[in-house]
């Protein structure tokens, strides 16, 4: 036995997630001093009234940002409501299904059966199993969708503070978007834990000593949470991109109007499109993969020596370390808050990333005492089969490896994204020749990009597999996770600047705030390709450990590619998330061309909207971009969540493993490039525009040749990073947390077609 | 033991590829009917007087043809001899590598030993087998140099004899141009199959009864026949693809003059790149595929009951499949050549595609032959490590299988990259809100035409596998390859045609005459895509042969994903596609660049070039090109040939077994998507410039402003299509049969790594 005590364990998570969540709330509430006034026709905004400081006497562009913001938030919020709507459907049939099939396993008996690892001991019925299940998905999904909206609330709530504060100051913008940002992160990560914590004790008021059935059950978690984020992601990311392309295309392109000019029709939509898309969506993601790894680790821990020698406080190692990387995350945070003060844009990069490495190095020690005081020094892990003997310094080494594979890949990301180094420089250097050479540039970055962080996660992956079998990587990706409150912070903080931006080009601010706003955005940009490498590379993470997970549970000893059924799963895996990234990106152009249309259109029809005198219908934008996602998050909703069924149903676990496999190595890849290439071309474009540099001069300015040929390439870039980069990673976690809920029931009916041929 | 006798498949199999030979001397001599004149300033070009019919009396057009067809194959020749001396010095060091290595295995010891799988018998030294796996090396390093040197030769002895022949007519300029590239699909497939049959003869004389070791290195003609094909490829494609771009870029997008103007600098050596990448570079590569897929069969068959028992025939029945192909693509030729003439632009393609659809047929039917009189009824196969016992009718299902597969995958290319069907047409439209879309469409595009020819990948293993193993994988890709000489025909026929199309533009001649050879190039272009599909397909087929012929090889049993070293191989070998991509990309980016500043630098320099009053300086953009693609050639092709020694010497067969799958089940992916992205956007571009239906000309003319996206979406994908796609075959080919070639090494002495750790 570890030193912690079973009684202080039970005291110490739920404290941490209580922590979490009060110090989001004292965020949220100093970023709510900031004052937005407005006469907004709509009662839903805040109508405070602004104190008029250091000499800021613009009454009405604070009031037009109170109007944008509130228009924004309408937009988000209706948009929500509406997907919503739509997945509680998808969430009952699911729920129906997941019961259905998981109940059919024993044919609904409702009689105890025998462990399957705690041999001589009686375990729960498999109808219970299949309820518990069911109950674990929709909290799941619940907690999923909660982040996403409380994500979006507290954005949508910050971008015109941000705005207003930009007026005072650099530091005080970049601090109200920070907070905002770190209310979404710590909230999402305490939310998380403390779901679960209590889930568990719930389940556990029924499953008593069968902690085999219990963590069984729990996986359910982890599908919910992924379910949602899939279509958070999906939907929000054609929803955002649709606007965002369609905007550029007909604004920047074909009119010659500034981004975010509120002559374009699609610019509310835009601005919804980052909070929906960014905000909800990345929210969900990364909750999905942080409840994930965590039923992963759970389930592997629960059939190990932990499960069966009935040990609480190391079965609860996952949430102890969640827990410490709440407070680890807190202190954190302070760095960039109190600690240091912005007085200058070329600080909020440095900012940024200290707190890449102030977080890894305090989670490592973090990381070290947990090991040392909640895991006994020895113990037995589950290995397919056979029990492999463990360490409790193994598992440190497991879980900061993971941590640590996190921070070289978002350092790597910010390499190959970030306008500061060469690989960037020659993107643009190549958009003197044209749109042509910009976008094979731009593609050859993004393959490139993938080359180090691949070899950090098979690194990762050597050391905790070798080390611990799949628990090893299960604990590896809540290692890479386990600052996912900073994470997030950081990565909400892009889209909230980028909103803030909009807005402040919208309320026809100043130069000057302008020009601090987009300082703000282009650190952000940077921010969200870490924030991307991170979701991918914790994904890759958990989709091994949950593949693991599955291919225990199935009763699986040896996947074999030397054999006919795996080896086509293998192939036809790999292809999956090419198939995917088809209907993503054909949805965003298909989008984006209805939305010209409509830009157009307006731009037509409605007299005076050029020069300023009539304003657009920004409604029908919107609703564009909501009909459209909606319609369009469909088919790849259905891809993903129907191969697992199909393939398990059809060809039995065995081409199921393959898939999984198959995907997850493909996929990765394929996620990596995508994201990296669009964070480098929107960059490009931003260097050119920016100027900064000789070599950027005479690459510009706006509306010169190699502009345009930027230009090109972002809008390429767009659907690439916002849509179906993200959303792959989504595909390769949700398919392995799919397989590994239904896993009793492929290894018991699956399989039909081989069986009748 | 099968029907067909010892003696009768010894001569069968030479008298087979005598009539190839002969056959395609015959074509060569009635293209050679065609008279080129010129007063050409240099003596190696044919100055044979042109006959003055079909009231075509235009000498001096006639004479400019012969001038640039002596150009271009100046050109040609020039760089392959400058090609071949790099490729001479990387032969020699890597025949010693090979005979080290091996050698290395046991010692360097003379001794006989016992037999692996005959057990009971004496098998020669490893040091013998060392010697001739080098020797066998050098002979089919050798012939693929042969192969694609010959090629080249007939292409430009062929391009403008078709220009000529078009004035008599579109059907004339067809026939010239198709038998043309039958004399390269014949001389290829007949030269491959004798060269290997008369190196078993002659290491027989040495080896007596000792198979095992025979056929073990035979496997080196593969690795010599892909090695060079590598090289061919990368360095062809970069060659082609630099001046291609370059062209284009100052071309058509700067200065606004006509592809193949004889203004641009650049176009000499775009029209030398499209014979030594798109000609030399495909004959190599598939002749390399079939070296492979026969070696891999043949080393399969050796340690089966074949082997063992010393059943000549079946032991040769690879050879005979591949025997009866060269006669019924004899067969098929005939209905393309002589009885169905070509009458009308609108039958070229039908006379195409019934080519593919013939040659399957009657091919089907020469398979059933050979399997039911060269095969016992039954036999036994090995499956790593046990016997499968396998019927005859089961091999005739998986030659079969591979050869549908291949029909399927050429026509799936088809409907995706013809701009007769919807997709290439939605692409075009795409073009209207600009290059962006048209981009965001043609990688959509691209993806999802991976699909089909992935399930049908997927079908042809999982029944040919389950059926006879990897013997089963590697006759199917010895099927799918079964009609090569067809396939390479009607894929040597699209840049033999646009040679043709480039020489009439040059030479100044008459519309009408621009017309048909545009017809035929169009229809080149589709096909071209179609032999992309095939060699894409057969690779894939052919690596998992030569992956489980390399796993049969190291003494493995199974490949477990779920093994920390296979896992990390997996992701590894996914992330090389992408690797190996960004350097071919970048590759032909900054060669492209090169050209630009040059093609610039002449128009600016060079007086009166641009009125057409003076010539620019072709030599120097064809040093450019060469330059280019020999320095960025080395790179890529290290990437490729290191992988395999570097990981099975460090980590051994396992993770090296990982790398293999992982890198062939990501490479097909990447490859297939990139080929028909760029097939797609080419015919998107000539779908708007031929303006054939309402839709189209609703988008040209030429020059407008959807035309201009497409132009661009066409320069993107020349290096996906035509550098990156088709060199990704030879990645994963190439690297699984040197790993087949150096397993015995690695299996004794790799692995260092871990054996030290």
């Amino acid at each position: 036995m570890g030193m912690l005590s079973e009684g202080l364990t039970q005291v110490l998570i739920p404290v941490a997630a209580l922590i979490g969540i009060v110090f989001a709330l004292l965020q949220w509430y100093l970023v709510s001093k900031v004052k937005v006034s407005g006469d907004s026709s709509n009662g839903l905004s805040d109508k405070l009234i602004e104190d008029e400081e250091d000499g800021v006497d613009n009454r009405e562009a604070s009031i037009k940002c109170a109007e944008i913001q509130n228009a924004i938030s309408i937009g988000a919020t209706s948009f929500l409501f509406t997907q919503y709507k739509y997945l509680s459907v998808f969430m009952c049939v699911f729920a129906a299904i997941i019961f259905l099939f998981l109940g059919s396993v024993k044919g609904f008996s409702t009689k105890s059966e025998a462990c399957t690892y705690n041999k001589g001991s009686l375990c729960k019925p498999a109808l219970a199993n299949a309820a518990f299940s069911t109950i674990a998905f929709l909290l799941g999904a619940l907690t999923s969708v909660l982040s996403g909206f409380l994500g979006m609330k507290i954005a949508t709530y910050a971008n015109a503070r941000t705005t207003l504060e930009a007026r005072k100051g650099v530091g005080k913008a970049f601090v109200t978007a920070f907070r905002s940002g770190a209310v979404m992160g710590f909230l999402l990560a305490a939310n998380g834990l403390l779901v679960l914590y209590i889930s568990i004790l719930l389940f556990k008021l029924y499953y008593g000593d069968d902690w085999e059935g219990l963590y069984e059950s729990i996986t359910g978690y982890g599908l919910g949470g992924s379910s949602m984020a899939l279509f958070g992601r999906v939907g929000g990311g054609i929803y955002t991109k649709a606007a965002d392309v369609g905007a550029d295309l007909v604004g920047k392109v074909e009119l010659n109007i500034p981004e975010d000019d509120p002559r374009n029709p699609a610019v509310i939509a835009d601005n919804v499109g980052d909070n929906v898309g960014d905000i909800a969506g990345m929210g969900s993601d990364l909750f999905g993969s942080y409840a994930e790894s965590s039923c992963a680790a759970l389930f592997v821990a629960s059939i190990s020596s932990f499960g069966i020698s009935h040990d609480y406080t190391a079965m609860s190692f996952p949430l102890i370390i969640s827990s410490v990387g709440i407070v680890v995350c807190l202190i954190t945070t302070l760095f960039a808050t109190d600690l240091f003060k912005i007085k200058d844009v070329s600080e909020i990069e440095p900012s940024l990333k200290r707190q890449l490495v102030v977080s890894t190095i305090l989670m490592t020690v973090g990381i070290a005492m947990v090991s040392f005081f909640a895991l006994p020094s020895e113990f037995t892990i589950f290995n397919f089969g056979t029990e492999k003997v463990v360490k409790n310094w193994h598992l440190f080494f497991c879980v900061a490896i993971g941590l640590w594979a996190g921070l070289v890949i978002g350092y790597t990301t910010e390499y190959y994204t970030s306008n500061a180094y060469s690989p960037v420089q020659d993107v643009a250097d190549s958009c003197r020749t044209g749109a042509a050479t910009n976008v094979i540039f731009g593609l050859a970055l993004g393959y490139k990009s993938v080359i180090i962080p691949i070899f950090s996660i098979a690194v990762a992956i050597f050391v905790s597999f070798s080390l611990a079998a799949m628990y090893g990587i299960a604990v590896a990706a809540l290692g890479m996770l386990s600052t996912i409150a900073t994470g997030l912070a950081i990565d909400a903080y892009g889209p909230i600047s980028d909103n803030a931006g909009g807005i402040a080009e919208m309320a026809g601010m100043s130069h000057k705030i302008r020009e601090r706003t987009d300082a703000l955005d282009a650190a952000g940009n940077t921010t969200a390709a870490i924030g991307k490498g991170f979701a991918i590379g914790s994904a890759a993470l958990v989709s091994l450990a949950l593949f693991g997970a599955f291919v225990s549970r199935a009763g699986i000893n040896t996947v074999d590619v030397l054999t006919p059924k795996v080896f086509i799963g293998l192939i036809v895996g790999a292809m999956l998330p090419y198939w995917f990234s088809a209907m993503t990106m054909k949805s965003v152009g298909s989008a984006a061309l209805k939305m010209v249309e409509e830009v157009r259109r307006q731009f037509k029809t409605i007299p005076g909207l050029m020069e300023g005198r009539a304003k657009p219908d920004y409604a029908n934008c919107v609703k564009i971009s909501t009909d459209a996602s909606l319609r369009e998050m469909i088919p790849p909703g259905a891809l993903v969540m129907l191969t697992p069924l199909i393939t398990g149903t059809l060809f039995g676990v065995e081409t199921l493993a393959g898939v999984l496999a198959g995907s997850l190595v493909s996929g990765v890849q394929v996620a990596i490039s995508a994201s990296n290439t669009g964070g480098a071309w929107d960059n490009a474009k931003k260097y050119i525009e920016a100027g900064v540099s000789e070599h950027a001069k005479s690459l510009g300015p706006k509306g010169s040749d190699p502009h345009k040929a930027a230009v090109i390439g972002d809008t390429i870039g767009d659907p690439l990073k916002d849509t179906s980069g993200p959303s792959l990673n989504i595909l390769i976690k949700l398919m392995a947390v799919e397989s590994l809920v239904f896993a009793p029931f492929f290894a018991a009916h699956g399989g039909l077609l081989f069986k009748y041929l």
